[in-house]
C-alpha cells in the first residue's frame, strides 16, 4: 500500500494533471460510466461531527475508491483540520487497496481543478481579469486553476475581512511567483465583479455574495460553494443573464445546491434553462461557448468520480516516479 | 496516523485481549450503543468482485470504525489473499483517522474471540474435548480461542479433505507450543464430533457437517461459518435438542445465517427457541448455561462492533508499547 502526503502529491502532481483528471471523471461520470452508491452518514451529536464515507467505482478504469471526510467545526482552534479527510484507492482487478491519500489536498485539487476544467471548456480565449470571491482552503487551488488554464493580466479576491483578503493575496503572490501579472486585494465586491472575464465564488453564504447585473457580458463564472439546499452564494439575476448553465452533476446539483435550488423553486428559473453536464462537453455531445458575448454558469457541488481519476493519476504518476511511502 | 501490520497487533493483543473486547463489544451491541448503517456493498462482475464498505459508531467509547473487505475469488492461487481487508479506526470526538489495522488478521482475532467469548460464558467449566470442523483462514484463530478459555486435553480438527487436516494439525501444534495436550487431525467427522465438549464449525459448507444426534449432552457449539441465507453447516436435529441458542446479533443472524434462516422456515425452530444475545448474558440480564447437561449453541456471523472494539484495544495497546508505523 502506497502512502501520499500532500507533499508527496505536490512533487508528482501540478494542476495541469489535475484539470486533466477532472474532465476525464466529468466524461465517464456523464456517460454514466461510474457507479456511486449514497454515501453514508453518522452523526457524532455529542460532539456536533459528522462521519462520512463516500466510495465509488468506474469500471472502465478497475479502480474503486472512497473518500472519508469527517466533519467536525468545532475542531477549528485546535490546530487539526475541522473537515479531515483520506482517499483509498483500491485496485478494482482485485481489491487490494493500492494506496491512501492526503483527502484535504486532493479535494482542493479536484475542486480547483474543476474550475479550470470548467473555464477551459467554457471560457472565452482572450480573459484579462480572473476574480475568486472567498479566501477558505478551497480558494488557493481556484487561482491556481484561474491561472493554469488562461493568461492573465490580473487576479482580484474578495472577502468580506478585509485583512483576510490581504493576507490572502499576499500569500498567492508568495504561492506563484511565476505569474506575471498583478494578485491584489479588492476592497469592495463591486471593483472585484466589474470587468471581470473569470469570476470564481467559492464561500460558505447563505445570500448572494454579489450583484449579477454587474457581471461583464462574456464572462464565464464558477460557482463552488453553496454546496447545500440553504447556502446560496450567486445572486439569481446572473443566471437569467446566463445564455448557459452547466452543472458537474445535474442529479447532485438538484440535490444539494442552494444556488440552482432556490430560484428553481422561485420560478426564477426552470429546468428548461439548463444546457447540460460538462461532462457532455467533453464528450462533444452538447455544445460549448458559442459567442464572445454570452455569460456561461458552471455550477459544481463535487463528484466522487473526481475523487478517483485523481487519486487513481497521482498513484500512476507516484509509483513511476518512486514518491511516497511503501507500508506493507 | 499509526499503521498496524499483523506483526505489530501480535506483538501486543492476545486472544485473551480479543475475547475481553468481543464480550465488551457484545454487550454495548445488545445494549443498543452501536450505531450500524447498512453497509455499502459495490459489485465488479467482470472480475467476479465485491467491494464492502462497513461503518460503525460507538459513541460510548468516542470511536467510529470502518472495516473494508473487497471479496475477490479469483485472487485464489495469485499469491494474494481472496478478502483483502484494511480497518479504520477514527477518533470520535474529531473525526481524524487514528490508525489503519490489518482487516484480514484483526477479523480472524475477533472471530476467533467469538467462540471464545461464547465458551467462556456458556460452556462447563471442566471439559477435555474441543473439535475443529473447518480448517479456513478463520480456523487458527478459533483453535486458539478454545485453547485459551478451557484446560483442554485434546483438539481434534476434521476436514473433508484428510491431508488438509493432518497439515492444519501439524500447523496448531506448532503455533501453539504451550498447549500441553493433543493436537490431532480427525480422519472420520463422527470421530471428531463424539465426546466434544467443545464443538466449532467454520466452513463455507452448504448442507450440514456432521451428524447432530452424535453430540454429547453438556456441549457447548460455536457455529462461525454459514454467513449467507443459503449457507448450512449445522445439523438441524442440533438446535432440536439445544435447550439454549444464542446470537452475537438476532437481527444480523435472521438476515444472513442458514443455519438459523433454512430450519427456522422448515418449521424445525420457531423464534420461541432463542434464548437471546450473548452481550446480554455478559450484561447479566438473561441466563448462561444453568445445568450440566444441557447443550447450548451460538450462532455468530460477526458484528462491526466486535470490529470497533478490538480495533480501539489493539490501538490503546499499540501507542502505549510504541507498536506500529507513525505516518504523518
Amino acid at each position: 500500500m502506497l502512502l501520499l502526503s500532500k507533499d508527496d502529491i505536490r512533487r508528482v502532481f501540478s494542476m495541469t494533471d489535475a484539470i486533466r483528471a477532472d474532465k476525464e471523471a466529468f466524461r465517464l461520470f456523464s456517460a454514466g460510466q461510474c457507479k456511486v452508491p449514497l454515501r453514508t452518514q453518522i452523526k457524532a451529536p455529542k460532539y456536533d461531527g459528522t462521519f462520512l464515507f463516500m466510495p465509488a467505482y468506474i469500471p472502465a478504469l478497475d479502480y474503486s475508491v472512497e473518500k472519508i471526510v469527517n466533519i467536525f467545526p468545532r475542531n477549528s482552534g485546535k490546530n487539526i483540520p475541522t473537515a479531515p479527510a483520506q482517499v483509498l484507492l483500491i485496485d478494482g482487478t482485485n481489491g487490494m487497496i493500492a494506496a491512501i491519500l492526503d483527502g484535504m489536498y486532493l479535494t482542493q485539487l479536484r475542486t480547483g481543478a474543476a474550475s479550470g476544467a470548467a473555464f477551459d471548456l467554457l471560457a472565452r480565449r482572450e480573459c484579462r481579469k480572473g476574480t475568486v470571491i472567498g479566501t477558505g482552503s478551497q480558494a488557493a487551488a481556484q487561482v491556481e486553476a484561474m491561472l493554469t488554464v488562461r493568461i492573465l493580466e490580473q487576479i482580484h479576491v474578495f472577502d468580506r475581512n478585509p485583512r483576510r483578503a490581504e493576507q490572502f493575496a499576499q500569500q498567492m503572490r508568495a504561492s506563484f511567483p511565476y505569474f506575471s501579472g498583478r494578485i491584489v486585494a479588492s476592497s469592495s465586491v463591486q471593483d472585484a465583479v466589474c470587468d471581470a472575464d473569470l469570476l470564481i465564488t467559492v464561500t460558505s453564504a447563505e445570500t448572494p455574495v454579489f450583484d449579477g447585473t454587474l457581471v461583464k457580458a462574456g464572462a464565464t463564472v464558477s460557482c463552488v460553494g453553496a454546496y447545500q439546499p440553504r447556502m446560496q452564494e450567486m445572486d439569481p439575476r446572473l443566471l437569467c443573464r446566463a445564455s448557459k448553465i452547466y452543472f458537474d452533476s445535474q442529479e447532485a446539483v438538484l440535490a444539494e445546491a442552494g444556488d440552482i435550488i432556490i430560484p428553481l423553486r422561485e420560478g426564477i428559473i426552470t429546468e428548461n434553462d439548463f444546457t447540460g453536464e460538462l461532462g457532455e462537453v467533453v464528450a462533444g455531445t452538447i455544445p460549448a461557448r458559442e459567442s464572445e458575448n454570452e455569460i456561461i454558469v458552471f455550477k459544481t457541488v463535487g463528484i466522487a468520480a473526481q475523487d478517483l481519476v485523481t487519486a487513481m493519476r497521482i498513484y500512476d504518476k507516484s509509483v513511476a516516479a518512486g514518491i511516497g511511502t511503501q507500508w506493507l
